[in-house]
């Protein structure tokens, strides 16, 4: 069901980085996925602001808070949430097995899970299946990787790009699973993103703050936030470009563009294969007074119900648009200053239906699978863009029938 | 499809108020209705705030702030909204039309419209129809009225109550129409409420805004807000109570507690006929330590799609709310104070399942039609409740089709 994901494209390597995977028994597939990185690598997170995170989240948070991460360790199929205390401890246990065999500190293991929420962990098939993970550790095991981490996501996802950072080729490399913003029983998205470029700890954090913002901060299949979701972006050094440790170092935006390249791509692919969906739908607010009101804008008619049932439908109800608009709480929004685009179709002016605008354009624009709204609010200078899916039958089932 | 919505009961007259009804032929049956009001009544209302509110609800608006109204005219099929300068024209114009045939200031006419957005009205019809429902004015036009302001709902919708006030009995009356908290295109919610009590105008509309806290400002079934929301409150006088000139006077209590059961009534009923309903869902959210984080929290849970898609599926799945209320953007919330109840079912406590739950319990409940759900925050003394429905394939197939 999936709209328009391309298959999954070569993931190049990320030198000193090796990944493995093998079945824990608790899917009848790959679940189980170990990433080792090397000793003088950086590691950046963000982490969902869900109060009822899941328990290898906040281990995850610690260790990381204490230590350099040398393994991240995934399991799927489970998402160790809603588990209390126990949870903190199965969490806990499992990366005490990666340490045991690897010789690492229990808090340079990273744990995460997504999965079933509310259910046990099955520690001891995890931990029985982590010398299987540990003996299958290569450099080119990125898309054995992004298929081991998926739930519902109907493909693998994942984007590999190479630049020139002052001259040197750098690669970032990157993979993702989540078919919606969250499914809070699947609970959701986790990214797994890395680079070779030399980066200082702090500015890789800052760079994957700022690459977030125009990519996973900007999609959205039900407006849920999974109590799971993670991403991770690891920086090895071996490109060997010059370090960059400041924002204002020349090599920081070319990093920053192409970390934000493979971010935005992955995000993309989560909207593409969300539940259920038909469409692809990119929704940009333009000339807005601030920031916030382009994003409230945007988000409000991404949330509509009504306005995705409407293009599951492929129906260019620009009513349903046009009222999503009006109560998205934008301070003395003056309506006639609004106008409303269904692809290059204007289809609201002035208040009201377009003068211009027939049914039959918005027919055309509603048979394809992609769909660009664009809305001129006309108080500002400020743009932003938002992806999402529709909502159709499908999407009732998958979530009605999923433990059914 | 309505969930357990009692058929419309015996609608009492208000003295003084005659209803009348007759077909415009917007629809195959009665869809324009008139109240005629006495000269000495007062009116209170509540509009949308949706930015893109429609050529009525401005008129309305407009007038009720240059007269007292004598007539209130009211069309379904077509919202008037999304037509621009023409629409308020052809609201003025049916205002006009009333005017003229009963002697009334054309501002002593309040127009309201419901049903498709974007469409132009067709004024002639109406204006056609005008006098057929002059002529059908009598006192017991309430129910006739209540069905010819329908538009997706599937039944009509209408409480009577009589209570006493200061020894004399007083009784209020209203109707509503509406099948979801929006349907932009089927732009939705219109109440009519009419007491014989003897209330100043101001502090009418004091006790308007009270009743609509508990009641219609706590209703959800997909989060929109219509263009063409509004409530009015008539009161005539007839009654001979003492005049409530005050929030303070003797009677101004009682006065709100009638006007409040009425409206809780008219807005649990609209929740009971929500497109595609097979649940009506109470969500009482305890122990907040503020109105407001009380009301997050419930509407979070209310309009996420996955808590609806679950209780569509009869499914108890628990970690789908727990999500919801994690994400609500409540300020360090201690998620091991928080318990879940689905009934009288605890089915999570200090972070996790409860111990004594099983999925019996929960499957139990869960065959119900009628279900709560209650979530103790366990950091203060507020509490509100929110009434909502399910998400179904019903849901979808109505949003879907509607236009095809």
């Amino acid at each position: 069901m999936a709209v328009n994901l391309p298959s999954l494209p070569p993931l190049k390597p990320i030198a000193g980085i090796q990944v493995g995977t093998a079945c824990a028994q608790i899917k009848q597939q790959d679940d189980l996925t170990l990433f080792e990185l090397p000793v003088e690598s950086h590691c950046a997170a963000v982490f969902t602001r869900n109060a009822f995170c899941a328990a290898p989240v906040i281990i995850a948070k610690q260790h990381l808070a204490a230590a350099t991460p040398r393994f991240l360790v995934i399991n799927s199929g489970n998402a160790n949430a809603g588990t209390g205390e126990k949870g903190l401890r199965d969490a806990l246990s499992c990366c005490e097995k990666v340490a045991q065999l690897t010789g690492c500190a229990v808090n340079e293991v990273l744990p995460f899970s997504t999965g079933v929420i509310g259910a046990r962990l099955p520690v001891d098939k995890i931990r029985v299946a982590i010398p299987k993970a540990i003996a299958t550790l290569k450099p080119d095991g990125w898309e054995k990787a992004a298929q081991a981490i998926m739930t519902t996501d109907t493909a693998p996802k994942g984007e590999s790009i190479q630049t020139l950072i002052e001259g040197h080729p750098v690669t970032v490399t990157g993979i993702v699973k989540g078919a919606g913003m969250i499914k809070p029983d699947m609970a959701t998205l986790l990214a797994f993103i890395a680079t070779d470029a030399a980066v200082e700890s702090r500015v890789l954090q800052t760079a994957l703050t700022q690459a977030m913002e125009n990519s996973f901060h900007r999609i959205t299949v039900d407006g849920d936030t999974s109590t799971n979701d993670a991403c991770v972006l690891v920086a090895t050094g071996a490109a060997h470009n010059p370090l960059i440790d400041s924002p204002s170092h020349p090599g920081f935006n070319g990093l920053v563009t192409a970390i934000s390249q493979v971010c935005r791509q992955l995000a993309q692919y989560i909207v593409r294969d969300a539940e259920g969906a038909t469409k692809f739908i990119t929704i940009t607010v333009e000339q807005g007074a601030f920031q916030q009101e382009c994003l409230d804008v945007a988000f409000t008619i991404a949330h509509s119900p009504l306005v995705k049932t409407a293009f599951f439908a492929s129906d260019a109800n620009w009513g349903r648009i046009l009222a999503a608009i009006g109560r998205a709480g934008v301070n003395d929004l003056d309506i006639h200053a609004v106008q409303i685009y269904l692809g290059d179709v204007c289809i609201v002016e002035k208040g009201g239906v377009a003068a211009s605008y027939t049914e039959e354009q918005g027919e055309q624009v509603m048979r394809e699978t992609d769909i660009p709204i664009r809305v001129v609010l006309g108080r500002g200078d400020y743009q932003e863009t938002v992806f999402t899916s529709d909502l159709s039958f499908d999407y009732v089932r998958i979530n009605a029938e999923y433990r059914t």
